[in-house]
């Protein structure tokens, strides 16, 4: 029964929730948090925790990648980025970051992002991060997969994401020919992770795509305003996990990873994203003051770079301290600080992973499979 | 079903939403956005895109018009503003624009209103309009209608706005004779638009009246507190298109427009509006910044000059900032960027037009009319 | 059918609405605000507008009393304030504000009140009241009334108000004899009003006490932080209503009038009280920046100055800015300003019948009982 | 009927309501506040209050827990913060203000309790309390239950609390041996109060072990941004009230107290939730300001020391005025006065008994457990 309201004569729309919204209700025998099993399978890879990097300049350098591979998760490079258009990355880290501190990083941006996309720049970075060892995932758009989704495979990407804000298993296009993601996934040799999406049937087609993993969530904040596309986070990521147990019962087996990719700022908040469904989830903005990212403490997602319709903040992080005095970086702790702690920060904004172990033991679950059905709360969302 | 709730024993009200508590849902195969068409017909005019401008004499002098014309859209003329009172319009905007930086604009809006309406100087001006060759729209109070349309017309007015914050289709007076729209419409030879209304009853009444489009809402945010009257905009426009649709029946075949005011300032509320029911959208404040407007970057809505009882802020748009140092125009992009960008703006305020059709495209739509079924959720508005 | 929720198993609430949370929704002919009646006729008193002032020495001193009368609306005299404690009023005044400026009102409040409170004193002022003419109405708190209502009486007192933030019909005391309101108001030859209440049940009762009207609201809107009590003025204003309408019925038509004294802040308020089922409504901090008030823009309620347990701000209202620098007296508009206009505020805060005036013209309903069935939206309080 | 609803295809929620959410509606004849009894009767315990204090070191040195049973209440010992692990206490306060004001409290706290815990210690200042003719009540943790509870019982400790943020009846421990609290309470003689929980199952399950009484609450208001854990107080107090009522049923009269940690921040929010079914309260926050405390008017909970996991933000409670010249004591009342009165905070802030007395007199009730069934409003918590 999906919770419909008439919000005009004839017109209806659907009651949804956010993360900021849910509760999670301890029930059970609490547990010891040492039992606690947070492994991640997704095809033929394992991850000592569910979490990705969200693919963003703003986190990922090739050292980055690395760095989170290190922590047991997946970083995700983001084809389309700086990586391929600019060799002194560091400069272009610098021109961004001394543009935010002038409130003018989104042309910044756009100018850094219009230089072309050098392929062999591309591919020997990717390769530098293969031959660390690191598990590799590339992130391609929808838009560019058919073209670029070869030469990232070539350079060594194990596991390809094509990702756009909202995407479907089908675009359709007057000019040129459509992307179907079926015979796309169908001609590669790895695991495709798709998306962003927010409703059932969607998600559906993206699993019977043959997507690996779908991607919940069109990441960047600013999209309600700029567009008007919304879809409460919990709502969704729990309809996508439906779609996920109807396309396992008609295909007799086959598990579609669902990944939750927006309104995760804490601890709290990635369990509940898995409370709700998730099997796994990216991280961004929390992630941005680590000692291992390139951009000092800012933020931003990819699509603030778009030309013609950037969306997304680009938000200094609590890495730095913003007065009239300047810009200041105040506190950087390690990638391995914010994941697995110990934490000086008691809202959730370190040791992630420690947060969300003690969340499933309080709450008296030793896996991640099992936490997706513990009790919840409606919570107005002021405190 | 309207959503009833028993507020106290005995009394009844309606559940009623904003747009801000409406969320687009993607459900369908994404398109390419340059498939969007976003033509908007009305009557024997046709317009590139769907916006027409608040009749505000913030926005429009006769080149701001001309302008809107240029960029595919429709610039609303009031005729009960400056342009008829104050042959040198330059120096009564600076006196706006000065007693605005004191805080003080309301009394300065009234003061300028109070000078006599010299209907010979309108005229004037806006034949100046119809010689640029762009169409004709103008704005009168239904007060007002009976005296000033014969006038506007004759000067050259093509289309005919009957604009107040609440109208019926017969206004009573113990004084003097009631303005029967129908007989008034139908004594007239150029199309009406007429509004703002709120609820199907009125809207119904008014279309029943021979207005070829029906304004939905009060325009001025400050009503709900000045006068208690309140009616949130998803719910509203989707009343008005209830009787719209209920109108189209029971004439077989005459469709009047819906036309949103209210509760619009980014181009995600622009999609919204229409995927609650509306045909096009009156932008107001999220044109202020404009180099095409003369207030410098001020905005304020008609009301606001009321002699007795003024209602709407007078804003600085983002072209300005204000400190304790005084007031400094900051940035003033064209009217054309912020229809159709590129943006800078990663909230929706540029590229308005761009950002409806990325709405659309990515939802599967490609025209306006059926864009009117997208799926809606409902969400908090706290973010 | 009164909405219950489970809030906890079973532990049932009711969902209750504040006036902010209601919109009132035109959907009739519009009228001239012209043709609007807005007399109060309540026992042989008969009042321009529907409007009494809170109790407060904020802001009563003898001469606004006055000018309440010549404003066409109730004056009400607090019996237990500063008026029989301190002879020299001006200099009361003059501790209270300067203790505001330095946020430290509501001890100096706490100490002018705990002088003795001196009969005599009160009573000449009261005379002085009825001596030019205006209605007096004098409040009594239910504790006190029994020994000073005969002193107001004879000194002028015309109606009563018998106000606290909660009575009921009987009050119960170990200690000496409980107040019996049916008893008392038999006992009196003047008209009651009493409050306040909130829900049916004890409305009921105090209309059948003989209570000419009974006050809706607690009016101090601190009480819910220090009292846990609180009933959103909507909801509690419709309830009593219907208690009216069953009083009426059992008596085969004796009317009591419903008066709201709370959440009453612009002359939207206004509007929806009275759309709510009021017949009337107390004004408070609305009128504290008047000319007339004596105590320069400051605002507090009776129960601020309660020796052991305050409630209610000391505010600086609208006629105050506050900086570093000090306080400085901005703008003071006469009562008759606020009350009947013209208006510069655009929010509702001046021309408060006007307003009114407006919002029932513009509605189609031009008399007060009538309004009271208009339709109502339930809106989200959050613009 | 529990309230779910559907937040996502085939996941439910339930909604659940804050104290904030809740209006006491007074309905009955009033009665005077000196008729009202506070006496709370626990085991072989009488407090002339329904109040005990948090178990934190900000509140609590020796001194204190004796003034709170002056006082008529309950003062909580921490038998794991600094009595037991710094000789000289006075040393480790004035450490802990001096990081607070520069921001950097949690570290301080984190280092403070990595000293080792010396039982002697603890046991001799516990003695000094007990000497001094205070009932002695001792919080230990789940954890550390065991091996504490003989020596502070040996050391006078007349109530043990056992109290996490999340604790159930039986914890399950791969290492070692679980705790099972029906066996371990059973071993005891002295009376055991344990919690947090915020259902009904588990509250169901820790009075089946034998608990005098259950605390509702996790206590710390950042478990829900680190953890997700969030369970609104209003529905939890009803609900384990409802396993109260279940229990004492099933034992045919064995009645469990309960006891509110949470949420609670006025004396409104007291009177709310002993209205929503608590036995009595837990203050912390609230009393921080009392000349009695050791920590200068900063306020923390134990949550906040945890080494990998701190919880609960370290405040500055009204006692302080922070700016950028420093940190200054403003104002520090007495214990008697908070609790007690008379007040000058309007908010709720002061005379804490004198607030519940008075709400419980205005809606007609004279005890305690009366007062769990006065009519409850639900609203909106946006004043």
């Amino acid at each position: 029964m999906r919770d419909y309201v008439e919000i005009g004569i004839g017109r209806q729309a659907r009651r949804s929730y956010r993360l900021s919204q849910i509760g999670i209700v301890p029930s059970r025998r609490t547990r010891s948090s040492a039992e606690v099993d947070t492994t991640w399978h997704i095809d033929a890879y394992t991850f000592d925790i569910p979490v990705a990097s969200h693919p963003t300049d703003a986190l990922a350098d090739p050292d980055f990648i690395i760095a989170m591979d290190r922590q047991g998760g997946l970083g995700v490079i983001n084809a389309e980025g700086l990586w391929g258009r600019h060799r002194d990355l560091q400069a272009a880290y610098q021109e961004i970051t001394k543009a935010a501190q002038r409130g003018e990083a989104i042309q910044t941006l756009q100018e850094l992002h219009s230089a072309a996309l050098d392929v062999d720049l591309l591919s020997e970075r990717i390769r530098y991060v293969r031959d660390s060892g690191a598990t590799v995932a590339v992130r391609v758009s929808p838009q560019n997969a058919r073209e670029l989704a070869p030469h990232v495979i070539k350079a060594g990407a194990e596991i390809l994401f094509i990702q756009g804000t909202v995407i479907s298993a089908e675009h359709v296009s007057r000019d040129g020919e459509p992307l179907n993601l079926k015979e796309f996934i169908g001609s590669l040799d790895i695991p495709v992770i798709a998306g962003g999406v927010s409703d059932y049937t969607t998600a559906l087609h993206l699993m019977r795509s043959g997507a690996a993993g779908v991607i919940v969530g069109g990441g960047s904040h600013t999209n309600d305003l700029a567009l008007g596309l919304e879809s409460p986070m919990a709502t969704a990521i729990a309809d996508v996990a439906a779609a996920r147990r109807d396309y396992l019962d008609e295909t007799e087996g086959r598990y579609v990873h669902v990944i939750a990719d927006g309104e995760i700022y804490t601890s709290g908040d990635v369990a509940k994203a898995i409370a709700c469904g998730a099997d796994a989830v990216i991280l961004g903005e929390v992630l941005a003051p680590a000692q291992e990212t390139p951009a000092e403490g800012w933020y931003w997602q990819a699509a603030a770079a778009h030309p013609r319709f950037p969306r997304g903040f680009v938000l200094a992080s609590r890495a730095l301290e913003i007065s009239d005095q300047g810009c200041e970086t105040v506190d950087r702790p390690s990638l391995a600080h914010i994941l697995h702690g110990p934490s000086t920060q008691v809202w959730g904004g370190e040791n992630i992973v420690g947060g969300l172990r003690r969340a499933m033991a309080k709450c008296g679950f030793t896996d991640l499979k099992r936490f997706q059905k513990v009790d919840l709360n409606i919570i107005s969302d002021l405190s």
